[in-house]
């Protein structure tokens, strides 16, 4: 099914095949989460798709039991690290696959410089060239049981997070309440915790700021943005809270920053480009009497962290129902950042939002 | 001081020029952590050393604040996502250093094929080529504050294991087990968990498969490999034990697999090449009547997870004092994977093991 959507595109680009390399593009297409594809991006795993004939996965020996029995592709080649060259294991299944003179898609935003230099030897008449947007567009629309999955991440990530502040305090530390979310995240059901920011007092005007073992104060704006593992997946979520009584005009900055995130999520509709989210989060923020400073307002979620659409001034990709989108307006201006992110599912009858496992529509209170 | 190290290796190679792009290489020349270079790997960060005059660091806006606090490089050029292309930030850096017709340095091994290509039309006179190998040998030996931040991080996940498999017993799960680790490690200081295998009954025979809800059971083989992000940088330790009463063949084989383990980080002394080690653990194995089946056992660690040396059968490298190396025996025959992996450093007076909060030389029972 999955392949036959790839061969459709791969026909439509003119492709007499494709090699994936991504952790994401091998774990949609084969079903095999190999993790460590995330760590060690010398240890190659790769899908090779023809436009006619049967897939092939190649492994690292250390990940083929796993690649065995998780993997829907039958054929499988293993090969000896440092010992074998994984790109001559996949060259050979190119050429078996008649396609050594053929237009191929590889993963140009992925694959490295060396294993496209190594390729490109190995095979000199084969004509290389991105296949990235091509297996974007593959993995954009989720199944049922992606969004389902996605939305029980969501939910868990979402609810560790309002533990965690629940129990802060005045004289907390921003380490302590780190903790505490990555705690929840792992106790509610995530394989592990994929990225955790936490910033408040001093680093409250960062990005991405790890936390610091310093205690809050009253008035500090405290900002997490944290994900876990599930199952393969990713859950991203930002919320912000303030330490104490905020003032009116912490008051006044979150209500305006949540007007523009619930005005940007309802217009989250099929048939929309999504650059043009982009600008209707920019229009809210202009009505609410501020500027929007970044780049982007949220990306795609599923197997990967930023996944295509991305909802930036640039990109045209036309938003379908089943995709799943985080959308993360952001307030920076020098002083401590205001974040909501959630996560929304796009649908004939309205987007429909995933991760509020309770009410944020209010100024969140630590220690209040 | 490490630029003046990197300009000696560059003169030795001819380099005019390098561009660092790997979160490892960025963080070892700046100083800046920027974490989201492992997660989003479009969003470029770089240092651009010349031969002769400043280095620059080339961040995204997004992170320019936190570069701009831990950046020890002062020329700190940013550019906004989408809107400008880093490759072009980084070339127009290039150019102005007068290296548009240079030797320039790339890691070949982590620069994307399209940011390659990007780059060679940016500067089409200028000849790209691979510097990983000289990052890699830069990062090699480590400061005595880097030695007391690994040691400071092996000894917390060490701890982390044993006191979860301590309060494990027949019944509890392999995802109780894995929270419990994941748990302890970030109690213990590390910023976040960086991965988390455990394999136990079915997976124990895999290399890195993610913990089940499934209860032990007596003679359950429990494996784990688990690291943490400590201020950058990783731990990396794996553990073996056996549920309930373990038989007889339970204890021989990792008695046997410990004396392995002792033998080869013994061998561990500067002045060996890493793949001499590697022969040194294959015979240690045979001796004990088994043999070796991977095709490393072990590896550098640092801002890295597989930093260089590798303990493979084809690294040349001269083991130096002062280098870090995770050394880990592996028993793989189809059945449970017995692992054992320490943390070790290369010292005149004999390699030191910074990873042991306790002793872990008999077979470590649960709920026995």
């Amino acid at each position: 099914m999955r392949f036959e959507r790839a061969r459709r595109l791969m026909a439509e680009g003119g492709l007499g095949g494709l090699v994936a390399t991504s952790y994401e593009s091998v774990a949609h297409l084969s079903g095999a989460t190999i993790m460590t594809q995330r760590f060690i991006p010398d240890r190659l795993a790769a899908v090779i798709l023809p436009l006619e004939g049967d897939p092939t996965l190649v492994v690292c020996t250390v990940e083929e039991a796993q690649a065995r029995r998780e993997s829907r592709v039958r054929d499988i080649r293993a090969y000896v690290e440092f010992t074998e060259s994984p790109i001559e294991t996949i060259a050979g299944v190119i050429r078996e696959r008649g396609l050594a003179r053929a237009r191929v898609g590889v993963e140009a935003k992925v694959l490295s410089m060396q294993h496209y230099q190594e390729i490109s030897e190995f095979l000199e008449h084969a004509l290389f060239e991105s296949c990235d947007d091509l297996l974007g567009r593959l993995r954009m629309v989720k199944s049922e049981d992606e969004i389902e999955l996605l939305g029980r991440a969501a939910l868990s990530t979402d609810a560790a997070i309002r533990a965690a502040y629940d129990e802060a305090g005045v004289g907390t530390t921003d380490k302590e309440i780190a903790d505490s979310i990555a705690i929840g995240i792992q106790r509610r059901g995530a394989d592990s915790v994929a990225f955790l920011v936490l910033g408040a007092g001093p680093t409250a005007s960062e990005a991405h700021p790890v936390a610091l073992d310093r205690p809050l104060e009253p008035g500090d704006v405290v900002r997490c943005d944290v994900g876990g593992h599930y199952s393969g997946y990713y859950s991203d979520l930002a919320r912000t809270a303030v330490v104490g009584a905020p003032t009116s005009a912490h008051r006044d900055l979150y209500e305006r920053l949540w007007t523009i995130h619930e005005e940007t999520i309802s217009q989250a509709q099929p048939g929309i480009e999504a650059k043009e989210l982009y600008f209707a989060c920019e229009k809210a923020f202009k009505k609410c009497g501020m500027q929007l400073s970044l780049s982007h307002i949220g990306h795609s979620l599923g197997l990967g962290l930023h996944d295509a659409p991305i909802l930036s001034p640039y990109d045209t990709t036309v938003l379908e129902e089943g995709m799943v989108l985080a959308i993360e307006p952001v307030h920076k201006d020098g002083g401590p950042i205001f974040h909501v992110e959630d996560l929304v599912v796009i649908a004939g009858d309205g987007p429909q939002i995933l991760s509020r496992s309770s009410d944020w529509s209010e100024l969140p209170v630590i220690g209040g």
